[in-house]
């Protein structure tokens, strides 16, 4: 069957996002230190559409990531929106522009339905009001053999650990401290059975890579 | 000068001791699971007059972190014997045995004063009651021209942090998590400068070293 791959930035202080997060600052406060990492390698600037770039030992671990790939589960607030039922009058997009850097169907976890949203490059966004198993069931069958990636946030993230249903967790381990903000784990059993596989260092950050063992 | 050279495990939620600490159980609850990669290795068997054990990339870790050190600091806690003032009818000479694994001077921070306490195989404790200043002045100057280990626990360790005393920081990460407990890093400037300087993936286990940049 396909697998949930999960994967987050994480600080040394166990948090995927800083203090007071709105808006305008979704990752919180000091989030952006988590992802300083990533945003010169080549291999995430070009699906963003971005020239140039750097290659490092970053660069097989982002390939893996994305590869084989066919479906993507994300929260409602990393797509964007704040809380509350979606404004129909002017209906609001996401943070993520009208070519997106999924270019396969995105099921987003929300409690207010909503018409799925075309957009450009293939990116499809699917709203599932009916829960985390329910948007997991989706997102396989729209994947059609390859694997579905949860991409977060911290609250989505952590329903899907709890409910035993991550099957491999890619964390990236930002060597800095954010000292306030939202945490990944929530208590002492949240791996369910995900032992670490592998450790790879790489500049500005060190990738855990956990599967069941 | 010589460094203050800081080494702890520390969990993957940052936990550096779980939950209900106490005489009998010092690393609290689960807290023991922090410290499974470094029983195994013949590096941390030999200087507890152990025999045999394995190597692995954790050896070369230990031997760096173990070599160039003329003494220890460490908190009352880490010491033992419990907190309020010392037992002198009885005096507790802490967790470390009759031959402890140092054989050098060990200060330990306390608010009680008692007399050093001489232990065969070159370990003195000495009590210091005038603050982590001090304690690392005195380490110093016993430490004649090598470096100064900081133990731990995790109390002492923050309070040189917050001072930005530290040199150097080994942090052995263990890819588990205890939930609850003591964290390390009780707030985002804790690094005080300290930058990841390498990354190296053991069994069990991932070595982040920190020096100042």
């Amino acid at each position: 069957m396909s697998k949930l791959r999960f994967r987050i930035s994480m600080s040394l202080d166990g948090f995927v996002a800083g203090p007071d997060q709105s808006l305008e600052q979704p990752l919180g406060v000091g989030g952006e230190r988590l992802h300083e990492w990533v945003f010169p390698l080549e291999a995430w600037r070009r699906p963003h559409g971005l020239e140039g770039g750097v290659v490092n030992e970053s660069t097989p671990v982002m390939e893996e990531e994305l590869s084989h790939i066919g479906a993507t589960i994300m929260g409602r607030n990393m797509f964007g929106g704040g809380p509350g039922p979606w404004n129909t009058a002017s209906p609001w997009n996401g943070w993520w522009g009208s070519n997106p850097p999924f270019h396969h169907p995105v099921f987003v976890l929300t409690h207010h339905a909503r018409e799925p949203l075309v957009m450009e490059g293939g990116t499809r966004f699917v709203f599932v009001t009916e829960g985390i198993e329910h948007a997991l069931a989706q997102a396989r069958r729209a994947a059609d053999g390859k694997d579905v990636a949860l991409a977060g946030g911290a609250q989505a993230a952590r329903q899907y650990l709890r409910a035993g249903l991550v099957d491999e967790m890619q964390l990236h381990l930002a060597p800095v401290l954010l000292g306030a903000g939202e945490r990944l784990f929530d208590h002492a059993d949240a791996l369910r059975g995900l032992t670490l596989a592998k450790a790879t260092p790489a500049p500005g950050v060190v990738h855990l890579k956990f599967t069941r063992g």
